[in-house]
């Protein structure tokens, strides 16, 4: 027993001099401004040391931590779950989005805007409990592939940020995810694929009810928006799940840009990261004029701020998974 | 430094042997059933164990982990600061219920029923930021005593169940606190008095806006209701808030039948707790006709559906810490 003690302790005193904490990162200014925030708020002789019951870092998931091109993943369940739903009962295509989302026409179904996909999402997405909801969730993730990569879509995830994820964990952080994406619909898969559990999940919903006819009590998924976690909502449900302020936030859009402001306007040293969407051949590139993760402000005023952009092509030695 | 391990290891070891993890309940059934649940969930070769990242337990505030007489803490709050509201601004006092909140006559209150309390808990929770409120109710708690006691609130705790929450704790647990309470106000003391940090309190809320004119960006709380976490909603924000279903909860009132039902109505060992208050001498004795805390379908039921009635006058060595 006291030699195992004594070799963890080994272990423990050693491995910030043997291992670098974010291999598939390229030894850019980048990585270099996220160790130093690091160290700088862990260092207990640090003037800007934080405890680590304070240490909150919040992550957008969509174009930051998993793909989100060439549309978000969940739309895409949405419209292959609304396609399976028509099947049953055509009398649903009563809209021009419905009828696109049945077709599996993603351009006419981004053609009806932000209310078509609202719309779309919403009907796939209630009408059962959120155990059924999960479960179906699970089965799509299980056979449904990318259309670009062929690989399953909770594969599409950053190496680069999973590094940075498990560094921040083992740092004393606590990691949330804070996403426009909804909140069933991303815990179905973030304990694997991130290893951040359920509790630590913030996203948009649909309103719940609690039901007890029938086969015992279950929560059922309503049709009517509950909260929608995008832009100054990110804040808001920060404040609401969390009650702490981050000190790290990452994104990669303008709907980001009021969880990186409020994080970063709190007092002692703060943390903004941007993954900028640079590498046409790797991933994708995009940020002005995109139809998805659209970063403007971001990046008109992130030098001013101090907020760190992720040049994801030259910053990441590799972007996915092995 | 293998000194210190290896005391510490001997520490862990013979704990469990010499220790009490209860010690001021009484031996009696209550407590030998607490106990046994716990040791079949934890213990690796028992056919109830439950992994620790799936041992939930979650535990209604007013009335279960502290008091809740002669009327819930926070209505005491309330009225203190539409008092202090009404000596700038006389124009708020517009209604029966406010009007009876600011003379501090908390009868002529509680007879405006639900409606009136919300009304005054509204006016006194919103047109400030959740860090302006969470200054204020933490300076209120420093000066305002309890009627009957003479105590702090935040010292109106049951020691027996600040010893079970550490229990849990120590055995793996994590321990939360869903309540129809403001989730903002039970965050100033949540993490002092119970050690359960802010991420871990659900509570009832109002809506959260983000504002960045003035001052610097920060999240005002608005005069409309944004969830009322009781009866039905108690298992909704869990399963918002958690995202998983608790093996354990604890109530005191029938606002808590439904938190307590979705618990035991999942597989597996699956513990109810229902604080009885019986104890006329030490705290209070109240049940069906309680204008607070009304308890009457959960006493009618609780036996055969398992649950377990803490009777405090018998099962309590000691209701409040020294
Ligand atoms: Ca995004
Ligand atoms: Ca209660």
């Amino acid at each position: 027993m006291r030699l195992l003690l004594s070799s963890a302790a080994i272990a423990c005193l050693s491995l910030p001099l043997l291992a670098d904490p974010l291999p598939s990162w390229n030894a850019t200014d980048t990585k270099a401004r996220i160790i130093s925030f690091v160290d700088a708020v862990t260092d207990p002789d640090s003037p800007d040391y934080v405890r680590p019951a304070d240490r909150i870092a919040t992550f957008d998931n969509d174009g930051t931590l998993w793909g989100e091109q060439p549309v978000y993943f969940q739309v895409i369940y949405a419209v292959d779950q609304v396609a399976r739903m028509a099947e049953a009962d055509l009398s649903i295509l009563d809209s021009d989005a419905m009828k696109a989302a049945a077709a599996g026409d993603m351009a006419a179904l981004v053609a009806t805007g932000k209310e078509g996909l609202v719309e779309v999402v919403t009907a796939a997405h209630s009408g059962m409990s959120v155990s059924e909801f999960k479960a179906d969730v699970a089965a799509w993730l299980d056979t449904a592939r990318h259309p670009d990569t062929g690989r399953p879509y909770d594969e599409m995830l950053y190496q680069p940020m999973l590094e940075l994820l498990r560094y921040l964990r083992d740092e004393g952080f606590s990691t949330y995810i804070v996403s426009g994406g909804g909140i069933d619909f991303i815990r179905v898969f973030s304990e694997a694929a991130y290893n951040i559990p359920p509790n630590q999940v913030v996203g948009s919903s649909l309103a719940g009810e609690y039901k007890t006819d029938g086969d015992g009590p279950r929560i059922m998924k309503m049709p009517s928006l509950f909260f929608i976690d995008d832009k100054e909502g990110k804040p808001v449900a920060i404040n609401h799940h969390i009650g702490k302020r981050p000190i790290l936030a990452g994104g990669n859009s303008d709907g980001d840009f009021q969880m990186l402001e409020w994080t970063t306007s709190g007092d002692g040293a703060r943390l903004a990261l941007i993954v900028h969407h640079t590498d046409a051949e790797r991933e994708y590139a995009y940020d002005r004029d995109s139809h998805i993760g659209g970063l403007e402000r971001g990046l008109d005023e992130a030098e001013a701020r101090g907020w760190l952009l992720i040049d994801m092509a030259a910053d990441w030695a590799r972007v996915w998974p092995e």
